[in-house]
């Protein structure tokens, strides 16, 4: 589900460069995360497979596997199954048994929270519609502090291992430090959303990895994707349509996020030189055109149930809100596969909903705009998780920092049965 | 200056997958193009530090140099170096006396050639005022056979080699063919341009490479940059202000142009929602309202040349069109650093010369409009090759072919020899 990139590594090879009584942690650290990144890529595969897919010899394998079994990270099949010409395996792949991330969403309009387990399947899922606009960061952080503990106690009275925190905001993060720059749907400027977690919840369990929601919730999709069909486009842009618009960039199965992880910022864009002023400083800004809120005041509904209500009785108002946001959708994303020549759009978020009645203007307008699309049409699909992809792409960062470090996690789970907090976080 | 990216083979892995007497000659093929890689990635190399990089025996290295030293494209120098402890050798670099790339652009009011070395160095270049719009595209590929020919003539009066061509256009190529599927400016749809310039210009020497001008734009410049300094950015977006506008981007020192190379078309941004019609079939594309032409007509003036003389004198109507034609395209490159997070941008082309007026109110609008250019303020930079940029990169992308493959350009320079053609092309 998670894609971890790592080399081999031999004693030698650290001891070279990293001399000293750390080396030899070093090297099964390194070495644990590449045996189970093997076992996620080729779910199924035996010990002698996994060996020959990682250069490691036969007896660190399975010493490695044990280790990873022993924590529930590595389910082992009992049926033996032909490995090759006269051997025989066991096979290994993610425990779904195995910890869980826990993610949660800072939406504009609501609080959403996820548990999700190493092969994806999620375990709970709630979602609190409430207004963070014009409330204190610090209020709201408390509100989201309140998701987290309710989320682990649920975990704890499931018997559900959490391995760690995965936040979606709907603004620019600087990476290493989870700092929110500017979240301007919010009203938020320079917030220390991981210090102010990390005090809201005691005990927080594992890593905590702050996001940007659609960078997230296109990771997401890219993961169902893969899960769910074979001939998944490697590269597309998705588009989480709510108060505001962002966008996830994935080329050729990667996220792509820029220079300092800014990028995607698609709600911005251009669309009337004189238009309405933006929560951003600028004007006629696509998300205060095209945007969940401008959508349902031009359709005069009350909510996105209220539109899809009156979408679904062919009513002529919010037929033409729809119809005309998806014009200037378009007209936005033509410009984006101009520069990008990127094969596929995928509508996420409130879009996903609003599809059967967007998907149309907004392919017209790409089949007008796009240079190249008389030979390669562009690929308008609606997103598979719709509303719950940042979410889901939260517990899922959560989950990548216990697939990148097994060891570590290893450890801290180790340390907390031995000091009696228990294996189970809460 | 050219990267080649090539990982060492030995004979058995060939050997495996292509058995038969074709093998031993690919591995030649192969290492061949491996050993002129390392050299021209650390130019003053000596042979033992050849060896260390690709993995091959020095033997095979001394063997390979020396083939590429007859062919002219390594030059040894005679001085004596120290390679290592106790150790000497001689230091290797590309010959400047080596095959020239001859890249011709077919832009919509010009159309110029250049020679180019391996090292960079410019050995010829020419400039032809024509307007190749409302013109049959066969009398323009005869116009563009013409050039070549007199380039090539040139090249055997110099005692010049050409290695192969490169043709850039402002429109879509179909990479593997070398098809332009459409280029609005000039007014073509699904020309075959290689099959041509074959027909007009008879023993074309080497491989034909068509491109797109934009992109070869951007590489010629990520080229200089690497030539000339150590500081430049590693992603930076390249914008090419003609008549037409295009942009190449550079994502990590490598050109991004998509699923079907058909990326960078940043010339139908839509900036103006009634504007007007664009050669393209849309309204309102930026290249309509900020282009050389539109530009060119809102200061009343005759020429590039007219222009500059009017800015120069400050003349309010030219600084003013200028200024707003700087900040519809700061917009369009707002949303464009938006979406990708891209840290630089550099004014190419026409826009290399109008730079003084131009980048104050396009670097405004990026303050306005990017949302982490607080954090993170984007560098707008001029060009260093203005408007002599694509033809380079045209001339460029045909050494490349050689650099990639160095052993059947030698193979073919032998034949040529051997049929009495001899060295030198034309």
């Amino acid at each position: 589900m998670v894609k971890i990139f790592v080399h081999p590594l031999n004693e030698y090879d650290v001891l070279v460069t990293t001399p000293g009584p750390a080396s030899q942690h070093t090297v099964r650290r390194h070495n644990c995360a590449l045996v189970l990144d093997a076992v996620a890529a080729t779910p199924g595969v035996s010990r002698a497979g996994v060996a020959a897919r990682t250069g490691l010899t036969k007896a660190t394998v399975s010493t490695l596997v044990d280790r990873l079994v022993t924590a529930s990270l590595v389910r082992e099949e009992g049926r033996q199954h032909r490995s090759g010409p006269g051997r025989r395996g066991t096979s290994l792949s993610l425990s779904p048994d195995g910890p869980c991330g826990l993610g949660v969403e800072i939406g504009v309009d609501y609080l959403a929270t996820c548990l999700m387990g190493l092969t994806g399947e999620v375990r709970d899922e709630h979602v609190r519609r409430i207004d963070n606009r014009d409330t204190p960061a610090s209020r709201v952080l408390s509100r989201v502090a309140a998701e987290l503990r309710g989320a682990l106690q649920r975990a704890e009275r499931e018997g559900l291992t959490v391995g760690g925190v995965g936040v979606a905001v709907p603004g620019l993060v600087e990476a290493p430090s989870g700092r929110v720059l500017v979240a301007p749907n919010l009203g938020w400027e320079n917030i220390d959303l991981a210090a102010g977690l990390r005090t809201g919840v005691l005990d927080l369990p594992g890593e905590l990895v702050v996001g940007n929601e659609a960078n997230l919730a296109a990771v997401a999709e890219l993961d169902a994707m893969r899960r769910g069909e074979e001939t998944a486009p490697a590269s597309f842009v998705h588009v989480s349509g709510e108060i505001g618009i962002g966008a996830g960039i994935v080329l050729d199965g990667a996220l792509f996020d820029g220079a300092n992880g800014f990028g995607g910022e698609l709600g911005h864009f251009p669309v009337r030189p004189r238009g309405p002023r933006c929560s951003c400083g600028a004007v006629g800004c696509l998300e205060r055109l095209a945007g969940q809120d401008a959508i349902l005041s031009s359709a005069g509904a009350d909510d996105v149930d209220d539109l899809v209500s009156r979408l679904d009785a062919g009513e002529r108002t919010a037929v033409a809100a729809v119809r005309s946001a998806g014009r200037l959708l378009g007209s936005a994303l033509s410009a984006v596969v101009n520069l990008l020549d990127i094969p596929a759009i995928v509508l996420g978020g409130t879009y996903a909903r609003l599809y059967p009645w967007l998907a149309d203007p907004l392919s017209a307008e790409l089949s007008c705009r796009v240079m190249g699309s008389r030979w390669r049409p562009v690929e308008v699909r609606r997103s598979a998780l719709g509303a719950d992809a940042a979410v889901r792409g939260a517990a899922a960062s959560a989950l990548r920092a216990v697939l990148t470090d097994p060891d570590t996690y290893i450890a801290s789970r180790t340390a907390r049965s031995g000091s009696g907090i228990g294996a189970t976080s809460g």
